[in-house]
């Protein structure tokens, strides 16, 4: 069992986190192994399993572990924005930014899902669940919208950005295929909320009413 | 070499990309070995290295196909809209089925890329570009705009449809599942096309002049 004792079960856990985003950060997660991880802290495969149930466990703990990293990204890029419509932009500025300086585990977010449904749930709901609330309050101060189309303005704008990072940010990104994909974003987000605005200023002309930008049935 | 002669170098790969395709579509990419492939049309592995340099040009063999068969279920798809917009929406609604219908294949697209870049640009380029080329026509069509706005609006769509897929469409798809990928493609494609349409009718209000939907610089 190599040195077990020196370090408490949650140490290792940690050492075991870090190594195996160190691989997955070199050499992408095909090359991750439960081999790999244990060599690399000083441990055996049998101590890795003594902490984690096993690979698929700590592949989840590693996503999961990239989407707080995201988030707190995220919160940061927020930081300077003042209207809505800049921290729409600010917030898909910090999503491509982010997935071009870590391609590998990014991906592995949706390229790794766990088998065990009940694992993927209980890791990532919550976390998924915050990153969506950043755009929903963007879209609630900016729109008089029903709950329900917040809710579906919300998902297509992720889901938007989420294309365009997976359609462009390749496993090694460089400037320009970063650039390119903040263009596409800034393009998609601005005729989408443009688009979110048409309908209200038509609303506005039929009934004289209105907000800056409001939602369609 | 099991049964060598019997078959043609071309029928052996036909029969080993159909044997292939099978496995995919029934138990997921990550099932797919040389020997099941072998096993399953009655050849040995060595067989198959007669006819494919490696695994990883099966799985581009495979891929390729794919977007043929993903571009004649668009064609198809295309067969009964008239107006741009609503082709647009078609081409959103066939994509999604389409992914919906080959889960696994469809996400082997994006999520197997060859480790040969040669390879990938060899096989996807020419595909790729005809699947956005269906969209281009329709967006010239709808807009007046520069050569350089089609081309953006389109991989910005695409994208869009491609995030709206992958947010929504897991690895065992059902009916509830296809429907909200509809729902939040034809809600993104519905904002974006309207926010095209802004543009150009304040357009139209300064300038007097317009068609039905306009691209902004």
């Amino acid at each position: 069992m190599g040195r077990r004792g020196e370090h408490s079960k949650s140490e290792i856990e940690c050492m075991a986190l870090e190594a195996a985003e160190a691989i997955i950060e070199g050499e992408g997660f095909d090359a991750l192994s439960a081999r790999k991880v244990a060599s690399a802290i000083g441990y055996t495969v049998g101590s890795l399993y003594f902490v984690f149930r096993n690979l698929d466990e700590l592949i989840q703990r590693i996503n999961g572990r990239t989407l707080d990293q995201l988030y707190a990204g995220l919160i940061e890029a927020l930081s300077d924005c003042r209207h809505p419509q800049q921290c729409i932009y600010a917030l898909g500025g910090g999503y491509l930014a982010f997935a071009a300086r870590h391609p590998h585990r990014w991906r592995m977010i949706f390229e790794q899902q766990p088998r065990d449904d009940n694992l993927s749930i209980e890791i990532y709901q919550e976390k998924m669940d915050r990153l969506y609330e950043l755009m929903e309050i963007q879209l609630k101060a900016l729109a008089a919208c029903p709950e329900e189309e917040v809710f579906i303005a919300t998902r297509a704008l992720w889901s938007g950005l989420q294309g365009v990072a997976s359609m462009t940010i390749g496993r090694k990104p460089d400037r320009e295929e970063e650039q390119w994909a903040q263009k596409l974003s800034r393009h998609l987000i601005g005729h989408y909320l443009a688009g979110l605005g048409t309908t209200q200023f038509n609303s506005r002309v039929n009934q004289s009413v209105g907000r800056l930008i409001d939602c369609p049935k």
